[in-house]
């Protein structure tokens, strides 16, 4: 092929500022060197050394998943071999393996409720016994120990798992679902040891009477179960699976699974299978697939049903599936609204918006300051100690000093504590404290009018609100959904209970009601969820008729908690640095062209490319992704300003030298041929797939996507391959195995069309070309996301924003 | 710019077939010159003329819509000049629109259930009175001919509304909602007359007795009504926004609210929100966008809201808003399930599925019979009444014949009907067969045992399978739901009452349980909808306990269904030959190749072009995108064969005649610049936007974004633009005006590639480019669908297919 360029292309688009373009780059130096634990990053950084907030950094830790399909010759022929009877079988696999991610999400959901469920009777029954023995004989300080000491104990057990086993399993696991299903690579997120963490680990934080939900654990057990499942790592699945589930070792595939067992987990943890799907699409799915919505939705009822099945079990009455799934919020039947409520629950929503963006400040804080003083391993169990120790004191004192007693009901069937209160009466403190967190959501739901007072309720928000706001961020696994929960109930309640004081006879006034519509408002403050909680909060109320409060409530929470901050979950992705993509671009961004986002210059590979140039550019840049360009020679384009085109190597024996004037128009590198990526040419140099080989032919028809697919997800550091000086002088032809269909986009396409092809497609680099498709520069999801991330430091302009978060 | 090319690249696909992509062309051509029905498109097909069935073909008269935005340099203009502020009010006015949308949904929601039920108890109080009457005075005739002559009456002034006024309006609106929503723009479907027609038209036909549903039809309203408000046709609307509507007419803002508008409708109609907002996404949605999912859900929220309000006053305790939306299943909450039961809901499912598929096909067969033979307008109307005459004397008969007389109980509130039974007696039949379809409905979930015997049920399915089946297709507004769910409720029951008999004295067997497992099959074997279905009848039946039950005979339903036919609503749009893409391309299409999908040769336009040749290839060419190119001179292209290419009319002066050989590579078109759309070029024409004028560039600065907004969506026709013979010779200057960020494929995409390129930004068309970026031809929605249509005609392989579906 023969080409005669005399290229001066105007470009559209200002390119003058060089140095804004070329130190786009340095993002990939940024902390790539740590890759122990999402949190050292910052460990260098000292204190009030830069003006630049450090969430601003991204990191480059993080690699980005790729769901774009390479189609290649190889896959190319592999497709055309595939008969239709084989991708039914592909397809029923697809169904069963969601069918026991399901199952197996049910059954740990109900692994971790019922020894939760146990331990804390266990412990309960245990301090119960003891205090009312010790009312009488003065010895009030053994419940106290004995109750310190067992959650201290429980604890410890977990966050020494947590510090020294698996990290990655602390928090409530939903930001690293999150930041899975965005397409972002959390190292260690899907591994076995993080499913076995998080669960032990949970189950010792409730047990343990800390302010922790067992729901978030719950979704990121589910998504590990997938991301298992799939990838035929048991090897019960790799016994019998002849090599089918092979096919699915592919980001779009695992992620597929992933998103399954995200809403599994949802499902089985509120019971709620709808807002399981609705979870899974609106924090994942970036193109609609209606076969795989249908996949996620089976895995999602799957679970639920399992897990209904097997507390069927518990209850002794086996198969009968009336009861709905684990965790709801009791029946609120009899209770309704009235329109003229509604100003009531958009008040409400403003406060929870409020109180939320208030947490978050708090919590965030916080984690900054644990990021910069508590490095050390050991003094992080200790924090989780002092923490459970401090839960149960605050506790415990609480019981002791508001002692509010009520006297026993007949209708009351379970236990209830007498703790320091007179015979025949019980503690209605106790009933909110002295439970595990779900029963006591439950008791501020549906309590009669009176249980608690006024001053008890106020009492409680505060304790709940500044101890969980100190445990989320602890190394444990900890869900953030029922504390707050907890929190908007209580005021919640409280807010009733005032508005009952003001209106005294009022009818409509339920205090069930409005614990419910404040637990939602303080949840929507703090997480930001919109969608999928509105169906979540739904489906675990049972009842649709309180589905526009609820939507009211979350949507206004979330505005006014817009205003200051964002949700908890994006403030501590951003913290650790991850280049997540948000749901659209900013819209002031549309003046943005791609010229201005790429990289560049860009390192790219000629079709024919020589082995040393291959290895040394893959020891040195840490890219996934690079062009395959023709007409380019790397060597002359370094000596820039007048740049020497050499175009040669052709049948035609037509050699031109041609000069090219950079001023006016951007560099370029060749004309686009296709794509290729890191694992893929590492691939290629193990298997030594080199033109010169005299069996070269023989090597390139023998390789298969197979080779490729084998290696995935964990490839050979490049180091690692043996290159001898002489294969390094010999050639590779990168054209069977670059992607020739790779989506491009021109120098002057804008942002938010960029970002809605990477957002719709999935895609983890894009190149750009000009109009004669000659590269330009490569886009990258962090190119994208480094816009992302400045956004809430509002008065920088936009291109201020663009400097300063490199 | 000078570019010297001497190009023979090598196509990686075979290319030889030429007349097979020429042929492609044709496509435009089909029907094309019939606009003026929806039905009248085989009109000129004689039975038997040709070997292929006309489902394949791919009518010309249904235009693509357009989501890509044009990004030319106007539209950066606009954009830069916007700010914050600007961006805020189109949000906020965005969420009003959404509002509007909800209220005016539930609003009309109510109008036509409010109407329904008078007109139907007018009538039923009157026929049971002389019913009453004759039975003792030997006049059964009478009521017999009351009842015709109401139902005929009503049914013919639904026909003639529809026939005449707007044809578009027949049928439940689904099928027109989804191509909508998929992309497809389908004449009239929502303007003001069709929801006119619509809601009068569908009052008539519930009102006339016909087994039809008013579900359908209220997402239609929905949709008009969506359509209505947010292009600010209201003339209240217009006077007070100022212009900013003005921003939301694009294809683009309008499919948004259109969405919002059909989720808003299900809402309405099944009090089912979440639901609403399923449907939305999985008939419209090709990417996932959060902010219009929410403000989705908010118009659903809305919509269930003010028609709660409506009916709240209705029922004299205004505000009171316990009651959920119009239409629900009645409480199911005393019933359970228990897991051993699935096998059965999976016969069940087989059940539904078969009966679902057999109802398709007799349909469709009387549909096709329809559009041969019943072309004439009066012969619409009458087969309209003739089916109202019918269904109403198959009712009377079946009532006088089988007079399953019940003893009257003490728990029954509402008025049944005595008509032939003894006094204290009540007529069983009567209750379901004289009552709208709602309330038949409920009263097959929730009367008790025994109400029903098993011929009355076996007899009533038949009747209604097989008037139903008629109707559907009859020029008449009319819901499907309702039909469907009122067949698989009545063998769903018999199917309870069957399992009794064989084993007897089992307290799980529950005759609503199987009734409403019986509608949901019956409901999924006909229409296949599956998730938002599964969330519909969830909702509807107001618990969560059956969504495993409902989803697993949806699924069966479905799967057994599909391998006969496609659904319902499906069948009917492919009759219509409607670009419909499906989900996902069919997996044995991955190794077909963009330069196989195309259209080529293709009609290319130079970044200067003649006014002529503009004007000529408008009135000539149907199409409505053009590639922009340079580098190609369209008249030395025609002679094929050895083309003769000549580069030129550049400051370098360096002429060069190649000469390109046809064979081994592609015909080409010129290097690629952008797009430019039919509509675009129009305004050009119109604002006389040429070189030549010694004003032209303050003519081309003066044109806006808002020169090109004015004139959506009703575009001038070309031959109503009057060009004089001078201005013929002069040129265009299109560069500012097309579309430089254009999507573009290279020649070697797969079919998934491009297909999840269209699906996932809503293309309607997109260039396909070489490794030089050079115009080798442009795949259009029609292109992708035809490959679809062809699906179910199982023995042809693919590229058979593709051939006779042209």
């Amino acid at each position: 092929m023969t080409k005669i360029s005399f290229d001066n292309t105007k470009f559209l688009i200002n390119l003058s500022d060089d140095d804004q373009l070329s130190d786009n780059r340095n993002e990939y130096d940024v902390n790539s060197t740590q890759h122990d634990s999402i949190n050292d990053d910052s460990d260098q950084q000292e204190p009030g050394q830069s003006e630049i907030p450090d969430e601003n950094i991204i990191s480059g830790e993080y690699e980005s998943l790729d769901y774009d399909l390479c189609e290649n010759i190889l896959y190319q022929s592999e497709e055309k071999k595939r008969s239709r009877r084989n991708l039914i079988k592909i397809e029923f696999m697809r169904w069963l393996v969601m069918f026991f991610v399901g199952v197996l999400t049910g059954f740990v959901a109900s692994f971790i409720d019922y020894s939760v469920v146990h331990v804390s009777d266990l412990k309960f029954k245990y301090v119960r016994r003891f205090v009312d023995n010790c009312v009488e004989n003065y010895c009030l300080e053994q419940p106290y120990l004995i109750w310190i000491g067992f959650n201290g104990i429980l604890v410890f057990v977990g966050a020494l798992l947590t510090v020294y086993l698996e990290p990655v399993a602390a928090g409530s696991g939903i930001p690293q679902i999150k930041c899975y299903l965005n397409g972002v690579k959390v190292p260690h997120v899907v591994r076995l040891q993080t499913i076995f963490t998080k669960v032990v680990g949970v189950i010792c934080a409730v047990g343990g009477g800390l302010f922790v939900g067992k729901e978030g654990p719950m979704i990121h057990s589910g998504a590990v179960i997938a991301a298992g499942i799939s990838q035929g790592k048991l090897n019960f699945f790799r016994k019998f699976d002849f090599g089918i589930f092979e096919f699915f070792r592919t980001d779009t595939e695992k992620r597929d699974f992933v998103s399954g067992g995200a809403a599994a987990g949802v499902s089985a943890a509120f019971g709620a299978p709808v807002g399981g799907v609705l979870f899974s699409l609106e924090e994942g799915a970036s193109f609609w697939n209606q076969g795989l919505t249908w996949r996620i939705f089976f895995a999602s009822m799957i679970s639920t049903f399992t897990l209904n099945i097997v507390s069927s079990y518990m209850r002794d009455h086996p198969w009968d599936l009336s009861y709905p799934g684990l965790f709801n919020f009791g029946s609120f039947d009899t209770t309704t609204y009235s329109g003229i409520e509604i100003p009531i629950f958009i008040v409400m929503g403003i406060i929870g918006g409020l109180l939320g963006a208030l947490f978050n400040h708090i919590n965030i804080k916080l984690t900054k300051y644990r990021r910069k003083y508590i490095t050390n391993k050991w003094t992080r169990v200790v924090e989780a100690m002092m923490v459970a120790i401090m839960t149960g004191t605050i506790s415990y004192l609480f019981l002791y000093i508001n002692n509010d007693c009520k006297a026993m009901r007949h209708d009351q069937e379970e236990v209830t504590s007498q703790f320091f209160c007179n015979d025949g009466e019980y503690s209605s403190t106790a009933s909110i404290l002295f439970n595990t967190p779900e029963e006591s959501l439950k008791k501020l739901f549906h309590e009669k009018p009176g249980t608690y007072q006024a001053g008890t309720l106020a009492v409680y928000c505060i304790c709940v609100f500044l101890t969980a706001c100190w445990t989320y961020g602890l190394f444990m696994p900890s869900g953030l959904f029922i504390p707050s929960l907890l929190i908007g109930a209580g005021w919640g309640r409280l807010f009733g209970v005032m508005l009952n004081y003001m209106f005294p006879g009022q009818t409509w006034i339920d205090f069930g009601k409005y614990a419910l519509i404040g637990a939602a408002a303080q949840l929507g403050g703090i997480v930001r969820m919109t969608i999928s909680l509105t169906v979540i909060v739904m489906e675990a109320t049972g009842n649709i008729t309180f589905g526009l409060p609820i939507m009211i409530v979350l949507m206004v929470a979330k505005w006014v908690g817009d205003l200051f901050n964002e949700g908890i979950y994006d403030m501590h992705i951003h913290l650790q640095g991850i280049p997540l993509l948000g749901w659209e671009p900013e819209p002031v961004m549309s003046n943005i062209a791609a010229a201005e986002v790429m990289s560049h210059p860009v390192t790219v590979f000629r079709t024919k490319e020589s082995v040393g140039r291959i290895v040394e550019i893959l020891k040195h840049e840490p890219h996934n992704g690079f062009p395959v360009v023709e007409d380019y020679d790397p060597f002359i384009e370094q000596a820039s300003g007048m740049n020497l085109i050499l175009f040669g190597r052709c049948r035609m024996r037509i050699f031109v030298i041609a000069l090219q004037s950079s001023e006016g128009g951007a560099e370029t590198f060749g004309t686009f041929q296709g794509t290729i990526l890191r694992s893929q040419l590492i691939v290629l140099l193990k298997k030594k797939a080199f033109e010169e080989y005299s069996d070269s032919q023989m090597i390139k028809r023998s390789l298969t996507v197979r080779d490729f697919r084998e290696a995935y997800p964990r490839f050979t550091p490049i180091h690692q391959i043996s290159i001898t000086p002489q294969e390094r002088n010999f050639t590779i032809d990168l054209t069977p195995f670059m992607n020739p269909a790779a989506y491009t986009v021109t120098d002057v396409a804008s942002f938010p069309r960029i970002f809605k092809l990477f957002r719709a497609l999935g895609l983890r680099h894009v190149p750009v070309v000009d109009k004669r498709h000659k590269v330009v520069g490569i886009v990258t999801r962090k190119d994208l996301a480094r816009y992302k991330v400045s956004r809430h430091f509002g008065t920088m302009s936009v291109g201020e924003k663009f400097i300063s978060s490199k």
